[in-house]
């Protein structure tokens, strides 16, 4: 690594330091309008932001960058018109920051009140998309947080130009400039630098693949909130609504099977697998999924199911394909999404009030279903407005991650002069 | 690293994990009578433990170890009976898991409750306390949380004494017998190997001095909350009630040097600091405390204050010593404590209810006073009946850490079968 590099990013995370520093002082109504400032700003620069994205498909073109990699990266009047509207949309919510947790009054009359705070300097790191650039750094803003933004090589041009439209709106407005800071180079060394940065970056969010995620978590001596691979089920137990089963079923597998919260294994209790199965089959058929089964399914099944192998139970195909297994019980299939299952999203479909409540207590998982496609794990779905991600971690944020995940808490203590006995 | 030493370890963690998943099942009453079972337990091998301790108190002697350390070691009847009423006070305590936080129904219908939940399996890391062993495995106990315990190698045979009366009071109880799980070996590669381990710990408590939480923080992929330094500051503004000022000065230094929550630095704005220094110096000296001052303090205080070096700002000198220094103005002294603090405690003395107002929102600590010691920074003081140490992290748990930041959430999601449009 080296020594220059790490000196420039050590200048970036003192600058928002200060920067955070001072955005905690800010009212939610300067807030706000910053973020209205910076919306104005996206629409005023889309010939510019524009250009410097025709820069970067070209050099991904000539690159050989696979056609839906190049659709992520291009931008068109229409996706900076909708940036620009999200961040009017992050205006409007409601301010987390300040709001009383709990107050109390100790014996001694100490009073003390936890109340939501900024959590400081939030490092993001993602690849591809440069909308990503805008959405998370206003996510940021308007929660009182600096941001130190480092996307991916292919979008460098497209990022700084959007950076630049969102350092105009700061600056009209009051906030400090070194709010939202862009790492100017895509040096690989960039990751381990930041991520060994914990003087300066309270938290890092990486936004993308299974080894930018690794290389963060390796280096990382601050905490990392994950959005990770869901590995999500559904389990028909014996007293599911077998017409229910079948359409959840089909909903959250294919409904957008490109997603983490998309469903990649069904399991079926034995007594119902021979009702259950073919009518699933058929509809799961019908919308072209793949279906790869044990042996009990491919019993029921026939040639409609490949064989599953060992990696199908780990696997998220984020693809129209399902791997299905027959259990013979309630517990053998908590057992199995317990181990097998990445804790992002998980259902059960039954008329049985008691074993549904006994897996939304069992499953050890973010979110939780009873009789409800696994695809509902969404900050909009949730009603949060807006969502920085979904996490797959279990401290500090959970599942869908709005603005109040982007907040810490303090303790105010006020006192009248007491001393400790 | 060994590979029998990782093999080892890694089963430990699967039990762990295991067990975590049984415990999350058991009710409050289930969970309480286990922990006095143990209590019970933990009285009934005083003998055993005593003997077990006299070993390494006898090891630590022929090692060479200092008086503090031993003393820190050495158990008595009376330290493992107030163990065990320890442990029965915890039983007491109310249960935060299945606490149902918020919940609410959206417009499609489903419902959505947010509740608390064991987080799963607690790796703590500690050093020569026996009686860490024993505190920090009930409090995870009662929050649902399996625990692998990794204590000082000085304390082995303590330990082991320990949990065996733990887990005798597990057994009869019911509760799986890996619910605690202490690691038998005191080889160094241990730490790095568990703080590799985040498939089967969810996080990871240190419990030491730096080079421990250092060793810790470097290999974790893991959330880590670290109970670090505490550099706490009192501000005596213009506007001070002095002799408020004079005795919080004192309380907070001198009540127990020792500690994370006492006074390291006193800054005093430059109008009344002619008028404070020598009140609150000739209070300090009474106590014992030595002085380190910048140039302005000396100018006031003479010889009675040495010289302070820039070292001095960030020391946490866990001693009879205080750094003094004057500062121009209410902006400079926010400055100075955010950026040579270490964001544990910090506290203003003044009647201008304004300034406090500012100083407990701008200064990025956990925990923050007006008119009061910062030796009030405590589980027991803010009345959590309980504490598992004070964190200096900002994120899932910040400041004195009870129940409550041994949980989690999650979502469970309640439906009658809809489906994602």
């Amino acid at each position: 690594m080296t020594t220059d590099l790490t000196t420039e990013l050590e200048e970036m995370g003192r600058r928002a330091r200060a920067a955070s520093h001072l955005l905690a002082g800010f009212t939610t109504m300067q807030k706000n309008n910053a973020l209205l400032a910076v919306a104005q700003e996206l629409e005023l620069a889309i010939d510019t932001i524009l250009e410097a994205n025709a820069e970067d498909v070209s050099r991904a073109e000539s690159h050989g960058l696979s056609g839906a990699m190049i659709d992520r990266l291009r931008l068109s009047p229409t996706r900076i018109k909708k940036m620009a509207d999200e961040v009017r949309n992050v205006a409007e919510l409601p301010d987390p920051v300040g709001k009383q947790l709990v107050r109390w009054i100790r014996p001694n009359g100490i009073e003390i009140t936890k109340i939501r705070v900024p959590i400081g300097v939030v490092g993001i790191i993602y690849e591809s998309r440069p909308n990503v650039t805008s959405d998370a750094a206003v996510l940021c803003l308007k929660t009182g947080n600096a941001t130190i933004l480092r996307g991916g090589s292919e979008a460098i041009a497209s990022n700084k130009a959007i950076v630049e439209a969102l350092s105009r709106g700061l600056e009209e407005s009051g906030l400090p400039r070194d709010s939202v800071q862009l790492v100017p180079t895509t040096d690989r060394d960039v990751v381990p630098i930041m991520a060994g940065m914990d003087q300066y970056i309270d938290m890092i969010v990486p936004r993308g693949g299974h080894a930018l995620i690794e290389a963060v978590v390796t280096h990382a001596r601050m905490p990392v909130i994950k959005h990770y691979h869901g590995v999500c089920h559904l389990f028909v137990e014996q007293a599911a609504d077998l017409d229910m089963a079948v359409d959840i079923t089909v909903n959250a597998k294919c409904q957008r099977p490109g997603v983490c919260n998309a469903l990649e294994t069904l399991l079926v209790e034995e007594p119902v697998a021979k009702a259950f199965l073919p009518l699933a089959a058929k509809s799961l058929k019908q919308q072209g999924v793949e279906l790869r089964g044990d042996d009990a399914t491919r019993a029921i099944l026939g040639d409609d199911c490949l064989p599953a192998e060992p990696a199908d139970w780990t696997a998220e195909y984020l693809d129209l394909i399902l791997s299905i297994r027959v259990v013979p019980d309630f517990a053998a299939a908590v057992e199995h999404i317990n181990h097998y299952g990445s804790h992002h999203s998980d259902a059960i479909v039954t008329e049985n009030t008691m074993l549904a409540e006994q897996f939304l207590n069992q499953i050890d998982s973010a979110t939780v279903y009873w009789n409800a496609s696994t695809r509902f794990t969404d900050g909009n779905e949730f009603g949060f407005g807006a969502e920085i991600g979904i996490s797959t971690d279990k401290l500090h944020a959970r599942g869908p991650m709005g603005l109040e995940e982007l907040t810490t808490y303090k303790y105010q203590i006020r006192g009248e002069g007491q001393l400790k006995q």
